[in-house]
């Protein structure tokens, strides 16, 4: 079929951990095009692109253009907000109209659960899922899991500890999948309101408090708190979060010295995050940015697959 | 000129028999590029296509931009209300702004009859009318003749029913202009509030009741519904309509086993057509879809004009 | 570094005499692309160029894309309003988190005097201010510089007056500050109410009956009237702005007959000019427009810096 052996890509739980080591390390490879003097290979010329995004996100539309552009695909961005496509018409109908056009691969962000897999069986071109509701982020993901590896040279047996709102959040789900996968110890934090039910069941541990959760963790990966997602009545005030849930530099000496500190984009600086904390020494998360155009262009192209990996340009 | 001997498609009002069989015949060698392994061709490499909807349309806007793209023209695509363009300029200033970084291609669509009218009268670039008012909408007319065409193998002689609001729709009017043209014998139909007053000067025959209507037919074009566009007081509720006039399985036993359904759309499943009739096997409204590419592809390659027709690289 | 020797572009300010004229004869070399048969070189080909727009300009972002494509530069474009990416986030966030994708050039558009500057100052792509608040709009003032050369010959020793909301303008601040560079002498006019308090201090002249003022000038450029920017209390009302200040037929007769009339678009026809003098043989106004392709090619390829100057394709 195509170099990734599947049509799509919907969501973490869906690889094998050989695929995801061949995500990674095709994006290593892709890598170094971005730094180059001409940053383009020809590789996915004559192929198209659509960007499908319900839900506004720049960032990750952007990091999926750019990834398109840099290997010569034609893209075309559609928001659901501009779209009359949209007005009166399934969801199923819009994929259907999509793939007339006879797209290789359909990136598609919404606010349900499940929307690309639904639109993934309706069409031929290659469904990436760059967001559904609360249940993946899989290129995140990814792109988590391949900065890890760059800065500690493995992911297998690292201790890595996600914090925030862990049970609203695709990108904690993600990435507990793929770590869990790639064979890292995860443990959760956050508020008691904001973890899931059944924490075990994901393999994972659960420490509230922030101080303790940082402790021997090679990774501090923390979330974005999203006001705009969840109900106000979590934590009674940002004040109140920054105070008992930020990571800051009285939670961070705690950690040791080498851990790497990562967080999905953007920050609310002084609420999950301190300023401190983000601009520091140990804070990895402009190279989760570069290294999502990387993951990205290798997503695209094992999932088109027109050529053999290792056979970039 | 150019090989279309026009510097503009505003309307099929405007076309000779000779020039819609070219542009047919043009989009059938453009149709199998959407299917290649490089979707691709350099014809109008170095080409610029400004798309200027001044009304919604993902559907139409993106059809233009993929036909562009997969001809190697540059796209810049505009839109009315991100336009500060607009903002106290007249629509021919906007036009001559547009012209004097001089694109190739305005492909425009306007609330108003007659705006790419004007803006053509105004530019060097040639002009596509993406849908002006309730006037013309001439690529739809085209993609819908093509499809006809390729699944009758001729449209002289067809008997071709359009079902809807016929008065307000800028599809049926260039339809009914284009199969007149190509000798179709044309019948419109749906509740008198919704026929054109002299539909006999038009060529067309009126029959309200829908399943008289499709007895006969080649071929079923059911218009969308347009809630937002008409006033209301045209039928009594989308319920009434869906009973009366819609057109679904009971309506389609009237019908001949081998006529096929068209709709422009995006459908509005259980009013204007049930789920039934436009999933079913005579339906063949992505068609349309697939073929509005490569009919997209001919316009701007015959306006462009740069090469001889069959000398598609 | 490049072949401007400057990182950014971020007001006339900065620029040395040598400098402005470089851009200049740049442009002048890439004019011609664009009234090419294939309107593109191949030399910019492989980089990445963002146009980032807090305000809404479909004019001058169209104008920074054309001249991105026609160099085959890939385009990505951004507004504030779809962005995710400002939410919550800090400019200086939001530009490193843009510089981690490797972009070659950002074009910003800021209602902030001084956020471009700021945003320079973290990244290492090149930074093109297209209008910060009220400070400076370099690429129109180089645009108009550009026109006034092609059509007088030269711009040392010209008289040009500015005229309209002067204080507000940041094309007038930086017309006044190119051509001051340039050797021209500028005199600035509008009601007292839309003067800067120390013109003086900016080598301009002021007079304000627009009578007196155009007398003896070779370039008479008007500003057009920003409603939405400044408050109402700056002159009573439209038509006794047009009445007393607007520049019409009456005004025109005590002009000299060669001397051009430019305006940076879109003209409020009626307000700050007829349509006798907006459309008439003195003006220039579409040349600008066709001219700020160009020289936004020059702009970009000058910071890009890739090849030689005058090894243009």
């Amino acid at each position: 079929m195509n170099n990734l052996n599947y049509k799509d890509l919907l969501g973490i739980g869906q690889l094998s951990l050989e695929t995801i080591k061949l995500i990674l390390d095709t994006a290593e490879s892709f890598k170094e095009v971005s730094i180059r003097d001409i940053k383009k290979v020809p590789t996915l010329r004559g192929k198209s692109v659509i960007t499908f995004f319900y839900e506004p996100s720049t960032r990750t539309r952007t990091s999926f253009e750019m990834a398109a552009k840099r290997l010569s695909a034609d893209t075309i961005s559609l928001s659901a907000s501009s779209s009359s496509m949209v007005k009166g018409e399934t969801l199923i109908d819009t994929a259907k109209n999509l793939q007339a056009m006879n797209p290789d691969i359909i990136v598609i962000r919404h606010s349900s659960t499940g929307a690309p897999h639904l639109i993934a069986r309706h069409v031929r071109a290659g469904v990436v899922n760059a967001g559904d509701g609360i249940n993946e982020h899989p290129s995140q993901a990814l792109l988590d899991l391949f900065t890890i590896r760059e800065k500690k040279g493995r992911i297998e047996g690292l201790k890595v500890v996600i914090m925030g709102d862990i049970s609203h959040s695709r990108v904690a789900r993600s990435n507990i999948l793929g770590l869990r996968k790639m064979g890292a110890e995860v443990t959760i934090s956050g508020p008691p309101t904001m973890m899931p039910d059944k924490a075990e069941s994901l393999g994972v541990k659960v420490v509230n408090d922030p101080r303790e959760a940082v402790k021997d963790k090679d990774v501090i990966m923390v979330l974005r708190i999203q006001l705009e997602r969840q109900g106000k009545n979590l934590f009674p005030s940002l004040r109140e979060y920054a105070a008992y849930f930020g990571v800051n530099g009285n939670v961070l000496k705690y950690a040791k010295d080498d851990a790497i500190i990562m967080h999905p984009g953007p920050v609310n600086r002084g609420v999950e995050l301190s300023s401190e904390v983000a601009d520091g020494p140990r804070s990895v998360i402009l190279d989760q940015v570069t290294n999502g155009v990387a993951v990205r262009m290798a997503i695209l192209y094992l999932l088109i697959g027109g050529l053999r990996v290792g056979n970039v340009d």
